[in-house]
């Protein structure tokens, strides 16, 4: 098999909650995997001089309203948290201490962190909820928020994050590699299933 | 007929050259029609708090290979202009000139300007190519430029920008409107298409 395709995100961007109720579908139809890597699109947002999209005059009202849209058009539900935007720091840092120790469970958290933001309007930049979340998916709560707070897993998060900006030119989210080939944005992945498909044009 | 699709676009934009090759088919496949209006993206990035996508870190790179390929995917060809970006105010007058004057020449003096710069590369931001082009598509070059400085013509831009930003939420080019609903790049003409053959989901 060859190598899984890479899905950088932040669990605070309505796009890669789109991606990815899509992602592993698009991925599947050509025999691949994909590797999920939570990312903070703060530091992103810094280098990239860039800021979230609710946070700009115009685009970000148009924001609202093609979140909105485009989840119904994919048929996935979607509300935009009160208190968005929020850093999903312990979030992030929650997947990947699962990921290390039982990593069977980390794209459920994953997916349940972002359904439970985009779907039903939770803040998961709260650590009570995350540790809610983890339960939900069969983790041991007070585990997943110690392992979180592991020197090593903090690390770890920021290494994916600087890797993503210096190494890989990632400016925001959800940005999916195939095969080294870059592709921004959860609009991208009808081009990612056909350069899965073709190997490129 | 109903109303006609709003195109909203300056002549410097590659997303929106990428766009005039597909919206006119788009449009014509649900008997519609479409009305072309460039504008000036220097104030309406001015009110937006964003500047041309090539100026910016990393996603200045990302987008000079996703306009590629995105053209290659088109069967469109692309090159970005040594000088880009630069300003096509006397191309966009001389748009609403020729609109006014000999208005069945009006879009294909655009697809002219378009083309000129995203697939040969030229500079359309100097008026001796902007009055070189309005003589190939059968206009009066002099006549054209002359237009081009009229106060009423550089009024109407002017007008059309201002209405754009203040009154529509355009805050980028391409951007459409279909019986009102807003929609902003040509990775959205998908959309476009399926609101006129739905009226909306």
């Amino acid at each position: 098999m060859s190598d899984p395709i890479e899905f950088y995100f932040d669990f605070a961007s309505p796009y890669a909650y789109l991606a990815s109720h899509r992602i592993d579908a698009v991925a599947a139809r050509h025999g691949r995997e994909v590797a999920w890597k939570p990312m903070m699109l703060g530091p992103v947002f810094k280098v990239a001089g860039t800021r979230p999209l609710t946070d700009y005059p115009l685009k970000g009202d148009y924001s609202r309203r093609d979140f909105a849209r485009t989840a119904r058009l994919l048929g996935v539900p979607f509300v935009l948290p009160e208190d968005f935007p929020f850093s999903t720091l312990t979030a992030a840092r929650a997947f990947y201490w699962t990921e290390e120790n039982a990593p069977d469970k980390a794209k459920p958290l994953a997916r349940a962190l972002f359904d439970a933001c985009f779907a039903e309007g939770r803040n998961t930049g709260e650590a009570e909820v995350v540790g809610e979340l983890a339960g939900a998916v069969g983790l041991d709560a007070g585990a997943v928020l110690a392992g979180a707070r592991e020197p090593a897993i903090k690390e770890r998060l920021k290494a994916v994050t600087t890797d993503a900006i210096e190494n890989r030119g990632v400016f925001g989210a959800p940005f999916f590699f195939v095969d080294g080939e870059p592709f921004w944005g959860s609009d991208r992945l009808d081009q990612v299933d056909r350069w899965l498909a073709t190997g490129g044009w």
